[in-house]
């Protein structure tokens, strides 16, 4: 990691009035597509979290994936994929979380994670929390220790951390807060 | 990376009659939550192309992100999406490939490659070759030269390398071949 930060913020996108008015869409692939704002974003989060003793990251598809693969191989972890339902082939765990109108579903494989390893739930985006939510569920009802929680971007102005302290006590830790 | 090499296809389940009779799946996600397979594996796709200057990596989503996104930050390259249409919130370049039955397409944003660029695209698999010959033609439509192609998986019972050759004479490597 370079002495001097770089701005990330500043290479995120806003995109006004999308996916509908009045809401700023954050677009993270011009972030994404910059070598050195990509590469320290990875950085960052995984040395974090250097030595909480990771030995397996939960990510969420899609965009999540792009964040929590990439933090999985840096911190010589296995990665765990979170799913829509019926994209996993085996066995899984399913929980459910809230949007704006309705019920969505999360699935991980059931073998994927248990007792003895020590989880890093990594997202791109935590906005209200639900689907941390859900992804902590999966991985404390397999018997696998949540030991922390790494995201890009956190949309403060949501409280995600009002809603992830009803549930967790490990830390939450973002690189970008959106008041 | 190792001197002796993991038996990969080793750490990939087969999934008999998934998603329909007949069929075999190939369930990668045995592999990704290996620690020591997941990082041979982005390791092996990356040190191949570590040459070829690469400043983008092109990958597909959703599992496409899960190779793809750490072969690039390996390489210290850029990321650059490949999305289902409507996922993307600027403007995009985007092309058709053929379904069994149907048609879909792929988006990329518009800027995210460009005249200057090195492109290697990555996907978890490479089944008929039709997902990467449509990014083919979005990125050289870009102005963008393609310098290799990696996959974790080929399935060389389908032939893609016969479609392949019909649109690129760049590289194409992977790790399992699936006869």
């Amino acid at each position: 990691m370079a002495n001097e930060q770089l701005d990330l913020e500043s290479l995120i996108t806003d995109i006004p009035d999308y996916p509908k008015p009045g809401v700023v869409f954050k677009d993270i692939t011009t972030l994404l597509r910059d070598p050195e704002g990509f590469h320290e974003a990875i950085d960052r989060i995984a040395n974090h979290f250097a030595d909480a003793g990771v030995t397996k990251v939960v990510g969420a598809e899609a965009r999540g994936f792009l964040i929590a693969a990439p933090v999985a191989y840096r911190l010589n972890a296995g990665f765990v994929p979170a799913r829509k339902p019926g994209k996993l082939p085996r066995e899984t765990r399913s929980e459910e979380y809230e949007l704006e109108y309705g019920f969505d579903r999360l699935e991980i494989h059931a073998d994927s994670t248990g007792p003895g390893d020590k989880v890093l739930l990594v997202d791109d985006l935590i906005a209200t929390g639900g689907t941390a939510v859900a992804q902590i569920k999966m991985i404390e009802n397999s018997g696998a220790e949540l030991v922390g929680m790494g995201f890009l971007m956190e949309l403060a102005f949501l409280h995600p951390r009002e809603l992830l302290a009803e549930h967790t006590d490990v830390e939450l830790f973002s690189l970008i807060q959106v008041d």
